[in-house]
């Protein structure tokens, strides 16, 4: 992952050349807005005394505790706009002083403890790939800030076939998960768009949602079991696929955000490699007349594994297929319907849905499935190129029952439009997840850069937040509660809600060091 | 509901006459076990002060406040055979010292203020249908025991026919919620054998599982919102069919069987009245056959609306057709799969499911599903049945994982036998819900009554209890915790679930006046 841009640089599409005058037309001449290079980031002074730093390199060994520069860049915040922005400036205030990399839950469990003895911030790091400051750190009043990595916690521990579930390490990553699995013939199923740097134990600190959840189910509901290192000892849970022994405890880890303890491994559902994959692309005359048609799928029992529909605008300028963005649009709103699984249950599954689709008043179109598939974990990328030439681009998302749907469209259009109407403002949505009482809603929103963008892009984000709490929706379907979302957590489940949050964090990690400043309001 | 048995006096279904003499067999001379008339029942003096009790007649109106003697042993307890064997033999020590009817939210959310204000244990009354202890009262160190019967909290509040949603209050009984949604073409399709007698909120405070849920679901998945009164004030909780806005609450409050709150209604899935319902019967060889034929129906993505499965024992005796129990069986191992919804879907579902379980073995019976149809809620009957000729009679169930299901089976079906080796044991089980991962297992037990029973029937059910948890199973798919699974609900969650537990009772509930004693070990 590249420390002040999204993934890889070798695979960063850039800008289509369509998409170039596009972008002049609406947001102006291009400003060129470079970044500053990673060894002139501005860190703090590593904060952690001697005799600290030594006890951490006891715990995980030397070689496993690391202080330099360019490993605290690379382990500083995540990936949300205002993180790539403070990046590309140059300010790494919020770098952690060190970086451990322990190698199993035992040595996890032992950090945990030690930094709880010894007052240091732990900050769990997995694919870094938080767009909701969830890894920004608080400093004052602790030791020091440590990034425990999960990069060594990767192995597949053990596979039941029979009951289609199998152990994973936390620090497993999307494709890795996959390649592991599929070496049983199996696999987890879950993509998100940061699929390929995320890792199986954020997937489930934070409620991660797939493009394929439609069918396979968000990661919540893929997780069986968790273990878990907490400050007060070892979380084991997960004794059956369903229970009445009390509250779902699972249900209360998963979410949590490091915030109660480490996810060190998670059971998870598993499924046999389907063989057949189809994506097929489907164009409605509007977004209510293709939200009606995904409302009946979902309500239906058949709703396809993949499952999205661009509104007009995200249409019209080819979001749904990053490689074509800019270029001539057949207009309308497209929608996937993808299918996957095997060719007896796909072809009957998709004869339905497709028939259904035509009814809701659909018109296949030939190319756009294909074309989705193509780009589809490509999104990013072209956030980078935008902000490379001085426009701001970012996301947020939202979900609420069908009948609220399109109030909450055009309340969250309408405030993040105003909250920018000075600096040519596109919003554009999609609707990215569906279930049988509501489904998900995913803006992205491009606007002319002012200044350094952070000031203007919380503004939007405010007015977004407060328009998405007023019409009853939930503030965050699947990009968890980090630092940005809190004052509107706290709004959404009201305050007895966040005493049931504070009531278990205050026991579990009652010194506080277990990702503070994070999701508890 | 009978004080002292199951149900409706007038629906209780005899012993057919091939089970009397099936029952001499087995257990030996029938012992006439006769029970106290309810004028005689000994319950407590009223522990109520005078000024208490004229403090709950202004909270809910003098009309709704009941201290008389029937009204206190009709909501002494649940309906374990415990229970009943203790209220047959004329003890009611466990009644409540008054019974409430407040009228809404907003007095129910009064009295659980002023319960906490006055040290009163509050123990919420749904149904009254517990199996597990989730009525019995803590009396020391409080002012009193008040029933907080909910009968009056029984409206439908709205419908969200577009969502797919309607709010129910708690105090809905399970066939009020069909025929209040019925007339709007809906209903909630949750079927447990307690059904008749039942209500929402208890569904929702147990994590109630119903006949028809391998199709429409557990009752927790069925529950998109609550809203709780609880000491520091109203919980409501519900913006989104899925959130990752941190931990999902209502997977806290759904379990907590009124520990932390009272639930006063609940927003459900409801789905259109199915035109079509129809249930097959199929015989397999073996238990082990008719699992697998189980395991692979639920991990296609197939399974019926209703699919259960008993063991060689059930099956011989005709336990899942009630007017046929003792009569001549069909041997083997009965399935039962019924199929809900419009021709159009459950035909094909039906022909695929069909074409599966005959793959795995499975021969159709073609009368032992309307055979099951008909006395599906019948069940709790015959206990009273066996209970008034001296045999003991209960039920216990488990979940686990399908790689374990054979071990646990073994390992349950060993340590009640054990236990009750000297009184005749017989065992009997069947696959009572599927899961993709895993399924629960579901027993009735059948014994001589040795004096009381109660010493009796605990010995059987702690070797279980112990038998599930070595296991590592769940200790209840789904009847709860109570007082019965407490310290095996502890091992199964271990120390660190515990605290959780306790940490947000504390915080709630900080004079812990909500049905003190129950859930939390």
């Amino acid at each position: 992952m590249h420390w002040a841009r999204w993934g890889d640089p070798d695979q960063a599409a850039a800008l289509p050349e369509a998409a170039r005058g596009l972008v002049e037309l609406a947001f102006g001449p291009a400003e060129e807005r470079p970044t500053t290079p990673l060894a002139e980031v501005r860190v703090p002074e590593p904060a952690l005394a001697a005799d600290l730093l030594a006890g951490l390199r006891d715990l995980v060994g030397a070689d496993h505790v690391h202080i330099d520069h360019e490993t605290r860049v690379r382990h500083t915040r995540g990936k949300s706009t205002s993180d790539l922005l403070r990046m590309r400036a140059g300010d790494g205030s919020d770098a952690p002083d060190a970086v451990v990399r322990p190698a199993g839950h035992d040595e996890v469990q032992a950090l945990v403890g030690w930094c709880a003895e010894h007052r240091v911030a732990l900050v769990p790091f997995g694919g870094g790939t938080s767009v909701v400051g969830g890894l920004t750190v608080l400093r004052e009043g602790y030791a020091g800030v440590v990034s425990l990595d999960l990069g060594r916690l990767d192995a597949l521990v053990s596979v039941d076939a029979e009951s289609g579930t199998a152990v994973l390490q936390a620090g497993v990553l999307g494709p890795a998960a996959e390649e592991l699995l599929g070496a049983h013939g199996l696999m987890l199923g879950h993509f998100p768009q940061s699929y390929r740097y995320a890792s199986v134990g954020g997937f489930a600190a934070t409620r991660s949602s797939g493009q394929a959840s439609s069918g396979y189910g968000r990661f919540d509901a893929l997780v069986v079991g968790l273990t878990v290192a907490t400050p007060i000892g070892t979380l084991e849970l997960g004794s059956a696929p369903a229970s009445a022994a009390g509250p779902d405890l699972r249900q209360l880890v998963l979410g949590s955000e490091g915030a109660f303890g480490v996810i060190t491994s998670v059971t998870v559902r598993v499924r046999p490699v389907p063989s057949v994959k189809v994506y097929d692309g489907w164009r409605f005359d509007s977004f209510a007349a293709g939200t009606a048609a995904l409302r009946a799928l979902a309500q239906s029992g058949a709703a396809p594994t993949v499952l999205r529909l661009s509104d007009e605008n995200e249409t019209a300028i080819n979001l749904a297929q990053p490689d074509q963005v800019g270029g001539a649009s057949a207009g309308g709103c497209l929608m996937i319907a993808g299918f996957e699984g095997e060719p007896a249950d796909v072809e009957p599954a998709r004869v339905v849905a497709s028939a259904r689709l035509t009814r809701a008043g659909g018109v296949r179109d030939e190319t756009a499935g294909p074309s989705w598939a193509a780009g589809r974990f490509h999104g990013p990328y072209l956030r980078d190129a935008m902000l490379d030439v001085g426009v701001l681009v970012e996301t947020l998302e939202t979900a609420t029952f069908w009948s609220g749907l399109p109030g909450l469209y055009r309340a969250v259009t309408a405030a993040v439009t105003g909250a920018l109407a000075d600096d040519a403002p596109l919003v554009l949505c999609h609707v990215s997840h569906v279930y049988p009482t509501g489904a998900s809603l995913y803006f992205t929103v491009a606007a002319k850069q002012r200044g350094d963008g952070l000031e203007q892009w919380a503004r939007a984000k405010a007015a977004a937040s407060d328009a998405i709490v007023a019409a009853g929706a939930t503030i965050t379907h699947h990009h968890a509660v980090g630092r940005d979302h809190k004052p509107w957590l706290a709004q959404e489940i009201g305050p007895v809600g966040v005493e049931m949050l504070r009531a278990v964090k205050e026991r579990l990690d009652p010194h506080g060091v277990l990702n503070p400043g994070v999701l508890i309001p």
